[in-house]
């Protein structure tokens, strides 16, 4: 199985020109919606209209073990991440509590949990293998298992989009994804190492050394650095399929919400295989997680929200899905100055 | 008249440490909701809860002129205020695109606007007099009027949440309410005038150095430092009444969500009025407005969102909302750690 990386629309310039137009028009001081504004550009831009819409949200909650976590990279163990994922099926998890308060739905794909999940709605199973291999040792994935990921991810945001999704926001869960999501970003950044690592689901300073001297072994281990080879070295199903899911919900003219460190770790990877997917992208927040803040400024993205979140989930994407459909109805809800100053004001 | 600053009941500490236990027990790693923890903790302990809600939500937008407007303190001539209040009522200025995206209701108070305003269903007379006097040449109030105003906004705030408000957000409508608002952050900061003038609406910059030489008129005209005499001399009538439902409001155990300068210049006065309003606060967004970081450093407040946004009308406020009732669910809806572990875990 080989894999190509979508060719992407260009933003459109003209488009983008007449929103700001239309927003500079608005019953409003000039500019005073700050980056509502920038925002509202940009998702008109994506979606090719002066009449840009988010009320349809679907988050995609991808969901991967990890091969290294037998190697100590994580404070919790494997079965955690399937343990979590019926959390999340049964609505209890936070990920469930905030995507109520904003009235998105959140649709579960297995991309390799290490255990057989139960069918339920909300759950697509579209499982790799049970887990990665541990990217300590060898290759994370084959070069077939991480096509796979990537096309399966690109297909989740097909479908999501086919039934309505206005916008496409990446979540994850996956017991050991911050180490994943080290290395890639220390390969693709690149940055030095030590500065990529973060104690994850919460790790001790003893945790973290070792988490450290672990993930040193495993950059030891390649020195790729061509991003689909980095991809299937340091990855992650989840990760690869978050990257697909980009790519195609961008291909389809999408705006994609990014949520948290591991999540943008998929954008990294997805914008090296495709630089174009930059303009697509909305980086939800910054991250509390170590080496977030450095990923951010190394893709030049600016975060929305800044809460000290490092849960996950899509938690923060979800969070900033009102400032997105706020960005859209400045555009088509608001009069013009003109009907409030008069034609001549 | 005279009035009275209520009495406020101090936080529950009980309360709020069995939140605390509560959060720290819920599936996720400790503390990785960052800010939305705090935010819970705050909600419960004001509201006296452990299942703290914040799903109906009332926006009290005050409307006012200010006398000031004569000596050249705004961008825009008076007459704006009661065209942009007709454009709110009829649902299409910027805070009603907004509050739609969050569900929330728009309540229009005529504080003070120096037109008569068509009845509606969504305004509340409670007009003072048309437009205060000018503070160059008079204090804006007599202590009458300030005592009224005062009043009035606390039992707006009564009145909406006797139908059921649980959390209040005050917003505001008032050329050259800015001018006003920097004479209050300068005198009861205290900090120097010109930290305190930002570009308002949108001067020039002789525009603005006009603006700086009237409130250096108006600041000499009167020494008064004691808060009641503040806000007569160099306050509005919607900002008195702003402070007044953020009082209101606390009295009755409902979080206060504060939009940008002029809104966070009516807590300033609240708090010098009641010291105990400031943990009843939640400060929505750090406004591009000068003068508003300081006004926030002094309160020691942390905003929660930091969107260049410079607009009133309680659009900030609005757009914090989704994080308060993510907080609210956070408390609520989410299951524990030990479901997931186990017992033992």
């Amino acid at each position: 199985m080989t894999w190509t990386a979508p060719r992407l629309p260009r933003l459109d310039q003209r488009v983008a020109a007449d929103l700001r137009a239309l927003i500079d028009a608005k019953a409003k001081p000039l500019g005073a919606l700050g980056r509502l504004e920038d925002l509202a550009v940009q998702l008109g831009a994506i979606q090719g209209t002066t009449a840009p819409r988010a009320d349809r949200a679907a988050i995609l909650l991808f969901a991967g073990d990890h091969g290294m976590v037998d190697d100590g990279v994580s404070a919790y163990p494997q079965s955690v991440t399937a343990a979590m994922v019926g959390m999340i099926l049964d609505g209890r998890a936070s990920i469930n509590a905030l995507a109520k308060t904003v009235g998105a739905e959140v649709r579960v794909i297995d991309a390799g949990v290490a255990a057989d999940l139960p069918r339920h709605p909300n759950l697509q199973s579209a499982k790799v293998r049970a887990g990665t291999r541990s990217a300590v040792r060898e290759p994370a994935m084959t070069a077939d298992e991480c096509a796979q990921a990537l096309a399966c991810g690109a297909r989740a945001a097909g479908r999501a989009i086919a039934e309505g999704a206005e916008i496409i926001a990446l979540g994850e869960m996956g017991i050991g994804n911050t180490a994943s999501a080290s290395l890639l970003l220390h390969r693709l950044g690149p940055a030095p190492l030590e500065a990529c690592i973060g104690q994850g689901a919460g790790h001790d300073a003893e945790g973290l050394a070792r988490k450290a001297a672990v993930l040193q072994r495993a950059a030891a281990r390649s020195d790729a650095t061509e991003p689909f080879e980095v991809l299937r070295q340091f990855g992650g199903y989840e990760i690869a399929m978050m990257a697909g899911a980009a790519l195609g919900a961008a291909a389809l003219r999408r705006p994609v919400v990014v949520d948290g460190f591991i999540a943008s770790a998929a954008a990294l990877v997805a914008i090296r295989l495709q630089p174009a997917l930059a303009d697509y992208c909305v980086f939800a927040h910054g991250s509390a997680e170590r080496g977030h803040r450095l990923m951010l400024q190394i893709l030049g993205a600016e975060p929305l929200l800044d809460l000290g979140l490092r849960l996950g989930e899509g938690t923060g994407a979800v969070l900033a899905m009102p400032l997105l459909r706020a960005a859209a109805r400045l555009v088509t809800d608001v009069a013009d100055l003109t009907e409030v100053l008069g034609p001549a004001g």
